[in-house]
């Protein structure tokens, strides 16, 4: 029958350069795109007090969660918080969302309730319309994808490119804490499955837990953006780690970051699993992902008005050594940050 | 771990009534959105002018295509077309698609560039731009999930639900193709998969087979609409059969319809492989699916507009009969149109 050509082994390209490689086949660059995928968002002209901002995103059962330990109503939940997550990176506001599940014939109803159980709790919490979706038979697993729109007025987007050098780098909320959740989850599940009437004990944990399993998007800090008047130079979430949004913004601004390790925020369970587990915090927080916070740079006038905000964090500052992303360390050396894939 | 219950077969209750119930399972009704999620797409609410028309569609490897005969670029093309026919049927023009993918480790690059050349190719031809998404690794298979964004100016949209008694039914292009290509294609695999250095004969059925694997959307007749002035009373685009079709739009609009068996336009080649099939013509046109034209019904004054176009069939009117769908077969009898899971 037709045949599919096979060459490239995909795994060793990554993610985001896959991404560029596939926005760089097409020909046909529009004006009406006024920011285009490869950001957290696009952004489309719409009308000319408004436009569109659009993000898509689809999570894999096995790849990007695990039922053992996923209850589906934090998973539904977490699929509409990480993909609105991508709107408010923009500095925009989420107004809408459609989300496709499809499933194999293991799903119950009951499951498939609990699952928009989730999905209607976030949209009710952020104020976002649940504006459709389809649902589909998988032969296995469970996939969910979801797009959300958002609307913004024209020269209020945040990208990734406008960082000047010396502009005050931030993060807020504290880092690191999905994935040791990720890890203690892990851990657990280990045990369990070697000796099933065994009662998984993350008593203590509850909060590296949840950030894990039912994350946050930062709606509240676009809402201050908005009172205080501040416009960041730059912004990102942080759904792969500081390394990675590091360099997002540091390529795209063409700037580099020196980046303090001793303000690196952290939460104190955190910092007690890693100890425990023998894994070096710094490296969880570079690394780990899935936090779901925003990295931003903004100028000095503009850090005045948030730097008492105790949710938020100076880390670091811009620097002008080019695509150069290095960590002060708590002993004074200086350290290249790089992204580990 | 965490227990998620299992009860209800999911199996049972069908694609329809499984969305219908999650619909009603949200409590936050909005006033935003025009057209809630259950007609082809939904209309909500975004300036004065314009309203927003979104749509969303997710196709799994073996569930909704086969790769055996497949093109991976007729694949991606047939992403764009069979979600932008949503918008179309809402008698609205779709702007900008978002596609998220999800692939195993055996795809390659080349594999994926296959995808987007048909991506790309058709947003061309539709003049659509691809404004996102996400690509994700997956444990097996290819999952692709689309979502179109279109424009509307408010009262333009046609919706399934406001069809009048006697109103004229009619369909665009030829139906049952598509249907009658799947089988066609399912028949040469079987021989291929026997032995495999057998060369696939679909010489003579080129129009059915590509009808199947890169079906279009009927954005010309929404343009002919527009040129004349004419708006349906309701409409849907015809994905899972004609029978399909009818009952969505009799529901919504609390009318039955009579369809005059003879009227049904068929090609050639659909006619004649479901002759060579032994398969009846007329339930491979109402229950087969595919076919992405246009079923819609207009009032008396404008179907004169349209009543000698070859590409629009008048193929019945709508009836009081509340409900009920029934052919009017070519030896005169008369005979409820059953829609088969």
């Amino acid at each position: 029958m037709f045949e599919n050509s096979e060459k490239t082994n995909i795994e060793k390209i990554g993610k985001n350069k896959l991404i560029a490689h596939i926005l760089s086949l097409n020909e046909n660059k529009n004006p009406q795109v006024i920011v285009p995928p490869g950001d957290d968002a696009a952004i489309i002209k719409f009308s000319d007090n408004e436009n569109l901002v659009v993000s898509s995103n689809i999570i894999v059962e096995n790849v990007n969660f695990d039922l053992v330990y996923t209850p589906l109503k934090h998973l539904g939940y977490k699929t509409v918080t990480t993909t609105i997550s991508n709107i408010y990176a923009m500095n925009a506001k989420p107004e809408y969302i459609l989300i496709n599940i499809a499933f194999s014939s293991k799903y119950t109803l009951e499951a498939i309730e609990e699952i928009y159980s989730g999905i209607y709790f976030a949209c009710n919490k952020y104020n976002i319309i649940l504006a459709g979706g389809d649902i589909n038979t998988s032969v296995k697993g469970l996939t969910l994808s979801a797009t959300a729109i958002g609307k913004i007025c024209p020269n209020k987007e945040v990208l990734r490119q406008n960082c000047k050098v010396s502009d005050i780098l931030c993060v807020t909320g504290d880092l690191g804490a999905a994935y040791m959740g990720y890890h203690l989850l892990e851990r657990e599940k280990r045990v369990f499955l070697a000796t099933p009437d065994f009662k998984p004990d993350i008593e203590g944990y509850d909060y590296i837990v949840s950030r894990q399993l039912k994350p946050e998007a930062r709606n509240d800090i676009i809402e201050l953006f908005e009172k205080e008047n501040i416009l960041p130079t730059s912004m990102t979430d942080l759904s792969s780690g500081l390394a990675d949004g590091l360099k997002k913004i540091s390529s795209k601004s063409k700037i580099g970051f020196d980046v303090f390790e001793e303000k690196l925020p952290i939460d104190g369970q955190t910092l007690q699993l890693a100890n425990e587990m023998n894994l070096d915090a710094t490296m969880c927080i570079l690394n780990g992902g899935e936090d779901y916070e925003l990295l931003f740079t903004i100028g000095q006038i503009d850090y005045e008005k948030i730097k008492n905000n105790i949710d938020i964090t100076a880390i670091g500052y811009a620097t002008s050594n080019e695509h150069s992303c290095n960590l002060i360390t708590k002993d004074g050396s200086r350290k290249e940050i790089r992204v580990l894939n």
